[in-house]
């Protein structure tokens, strides 16, 4: 159970990052209408207003790389929470920009899972 | 409610880091025999080991400044996450350590919380 756990903690952040930096508009099939996304202190709700942030955001190609995964699964919903921090490059810029991201993901009627709740921090020096 | 779920991350930070920093064998009265702790990467479990864990880190004293708190409600359980960015300055160290921590409460029967996920990460820069 434990190192399933992190299995799917591992897939989830792969699959996640390897869209977001090859194809960012199919990260809406991750989300729901109850989902909730914090970027940088910024509020939204809903996959489709998420999905519309993410489209959005001031930069065409991105490269994560993912320094460190912590998955635990929450007994009581049968959810998953994931705390990934690593690194993004951004096309033109030389410093690696350094991230936190937490995701809370939910089971779906389906078996598979949906991200309720995603909150992301630049980490600042 | 969104206001009211700001207020209750805050309280709840505030409470946390100021047990920790006077008082760290408190901390154990927030914890359950379901919590999980992930800290910096070794996973604990239960009440019991949490509070030894914290009791046996390597420092007496501590102090935490607290940059961002992001909480988000749960809409599955009742529950909040919260995720937290500051730095923790130790005794005798000149620098201060940079962390990002998340946590996810659980309302308990009696109409209070407690914490059922923890993760706790230094940033490394």
């Amino acid at each position: 159970m434990e190192e399933n756990i992190e299995m799917v903690g591992k897939s989830f952040v792969d699959h996640f990052y390897h869209l977001f930096d090859n194809d960012r508009a199919s990260l809406s099939s991750l989300y729901q209408p109850t989902s909730m996304l914090t970027f940088e202190g910024q509020k939204i709700q809903g996959v489709e207003d998420i999905s519309a942030k993410l489209r959005q955001l001031p930069f065409d190609q991105s490269r994560h790389q993912i320094s460190t995964i912590d998955s635990q699964p929450c007994s009581s919903t049968g959810g998953i929470v994931i705390f990934v921090s690593g690194s993004l490059q951004l096309p033109g810029e030389e410093h690696l920009l350094r991230f936190s991201q937490m995701f809370h993901l939910v089971p779906t009627l389906q078996g598979s899972f949906y991200v309720l709740n995603d909150i992301f921090r630049l980490n600042y020096g």
